[in-house]
């Protein structure tokens, strides 16, 4: 089975490596991981961008699966890019695992960026924006499509020294794809 | 046509008010909206966050369109629950349109949360990950997700003063959605 590896580990200055590292582990595994780097792009090309979209998508739909790297990026929540790519691979029914290396609750990440206070029975921040409180990971779409589409979000019990380069979560998902796709055939 | 109104709008504290004039802007132009807060919830259960999920899915796979609110929400970029539902329907083939009532790049974004620097050919911030700098106003997935399934990007020229209340980039959709709907029958 081939599985689309999405994640920001794309925005590492190390990408390539750690993408040869995920690549590697889901060979030891007997499946055949696709990384966006992979795909041929003219960065210098004035529709660079269009071209990774498409490079992208065309990895999703050869993909029977996805693993997501939901570690929160740059903010309380997960990388958008890695987020819309969860989305189009439910919505197309394909297997959908994920995994994130802070295994604290967004309510308490949220507290890490803006004040957090109570009003009636909400959480808000400090713009008075609803802090989502459902001890979960992070925004309930994407934990519970894992729940609906795949299995629930892998995270350490601890946050890994190393929280961009720390692959046994990546691994314990590799490790599920292969029993699914087992079990399949 | 139903449409499948996305957006970190529900996170407002009059998210009940913003939903209705959403739905009463849709109507005007025939359309039916469907914002998540419609559907019944009982929050204080258990299983509340997977009520909601199987609530907003359910309205989804009704929908044949979907207008994402994608302004930024909580850091550079937009709501994780909306980008997931925006994949979501990219990935079943359906209409996708969207906007940002913030115009400014991702990059131009970034600095306001992190220093950003350029470091060889890539500008990177203050953690040394890659900063997405092809210009444009979030992740390349979700604005050529839109390119693909619907139309570019909404954005207003200037941010308006009430970045959460105006509704001037989501009746441009609105509208779009219309007319396409109009050539379709």
């Amino acid at each position: 089975m081939k599985i689309y590896l999405a994640g920001p580990d794309v925005f590492l200055p190390d990408a390539i490596e750690i993408g040869r590292q995920k690549v590697q582990l889901c060979a030891r595994y007997g499946l055949v991981g696709l990384y966006p780097l992979d795909n041929a792009i003219d960065l210098a090309a004035d529709d660079a961008s269009t071209q990774i979209f498409r490079g992208n998508e065309a990895m999703m739909n050869e993909a029977g699966a996805i693993i997501a790297n939901l570690t929160p990026f740059r903010g309380p929540g997960a990388d958008g890019g890695t987020v819309y790519e969860l989305g189009y691979m439910a919505g197309r029914g394909k297997l959908c695992l994920g995994y994130s290396n802070d295994p604290s609750t967004y309510a308490d990440r949220v507290r890490h960026f803006t004040e957090v206070t109570s009003a009636g029975n909400r959480l808000v921040d400090a713009d008075g924006l609803t802090v989502e409180d459902f001890g979960l990971v992070d925004n309930l779409m994407m934990i519970h499509a894992l729940d609906q589409y795949g299995s629930a979000l892998v995270t350490p019990r601890q946050t890994p020294a190393d929280i961009w380069r720390d692959l046994t979560a990546f691994e314990a998902c590799v490790r599920m794809a292969a029993k699914r796709l087992t079990s399949a055939s």
